[in-house]
């Protein structure tokens, strides 16, 4: 199959509701990176996240196996460092082959909870065009 | 009139909440892919659905008529197999010629629902682009 | 200013629901395409509604003034005929001259409302990648 | 760090409800643009605000710092005046060097809040193809 996506993603808009009403995983309060790697290969990703008021956090390490999705939440990762609630952030992915990146978030501070989804911004593709726009 | 869109597309995430506090066709919850399809010819479109922990399924084969829309439920996908509920997909669309797509889920597992949308990621055109950088 | 944007947009997913908790101009459940023209002249702009089991319906007309954003709700379109409720339609945006339209939906029809948005597709710029790709 | 996204950006729609149930600084019904500035020079970024029955209000000017995320709320926008509430808008938003921009609402007038995101439409890029395909 051929490849589908871009290797570097950015998703300027982070932030983890530091509550919920409800425990349940699927209703408590979440942000997800989505991947989908179609391909015939495991992909190796690398996140970086930015912040307001301090350096850098990085990298998180995670794998999206070949012919698979990966839904994964910012509320797990813990390594190297657990995602803080209630603070801005962004992440900068990395990807070691194309992948597709969905960004969502369920947040669930109230009993109505509100849901927000965007494809994430393909970096790699709009850097390269930029910066031949610039030579 | 000219092609307008992609023939390829993904949806990286893909979730049908299992329950709906109201069985209206309109209030149920549901997760859609929106075709647009403004050619003068009818356009063959295969969907292959990702899992996180199983192999993925399809295609599933769905028309989209010439100059027409259609907002097709994942909810009411049966061939080759129903769409697990309450579990993590993604999709990739390929379609017969370009035709534009977008996601949109409604959530009402609570009575104040919940909706989210994007267009959907256009394949096709990153992947050239991508691979041409890397060649 | 230099010219921003595309001469040709989609919108796959329309729906204006058919009812709302509140007649408040701001709260009723409405559709819109926003559209923003950051340049020195007004831009016309044709809009074709398409449907999943009817013809095509339009060109309706509206035009974007120089220096201006238009919020154009759907729901205020009468001319050729206004937009049917509670029934999907898609929409293609052309224009006399680049402008950028996002797409937003406020669904009032319970007591919590629910809101959707993204940036329509950029057709115009897409079509010529896919058609050179196949020449 | 190789530079990513664009130095232009579009935001078609915008709007800040005017009420809120809540006064929280979280919860208060508010509007974003979400920068990622992963390089390691600051960007200097100018806003242009447009509105749909006066002249555009601006530059806003705001510092994205190097290797860090702004979350920049237009409600705290007041050089060279405030945003209007309950105002149709729309922002041009032009950097010194290329950073990623993600739109954000939270509409907190109920008591259900609810959400929308969208990733910016990326201007410069888009722009710079429509251009010469007319030339």
């Amino acid at each position: 199959m051929r490849k589908i996506g871009c290797t570097v993603w950015a998703i300027p808009e982070g932030y983890i509701p530091g509550s919920s009403v409800s425990d349940a995983h699927d209703l408590v309060s979440h942000e997800a990176a989505c991947f989908l790697n179609p391909g015939d290969r495991d992909v190796e990703v690398k996140i970086t996240l930015f912040f307001e008021a301090r350096e850098p956090v990085g990298p998180y390490l995670v794998t999206v196996p070949a012919k698979r999705t990966l839904h994964m939440r910012f509320n797990d990762l813990t390594d190297p460092a657990p995602v803080p609630r209630d603070t801005s952030y962004a992440s900068l992915i990395e990807a070691s082959a194309p992948v597709v990146v969905q960004h969502t978030r369920l947040d669930s501070r109230q009993p109505a909870m509100a849901l927000l989804t965007t494809i994430a911004f393909p970096a790699a593709q709009t850097s390269t065009s930029t910066e031949g726009a610039q030579a």
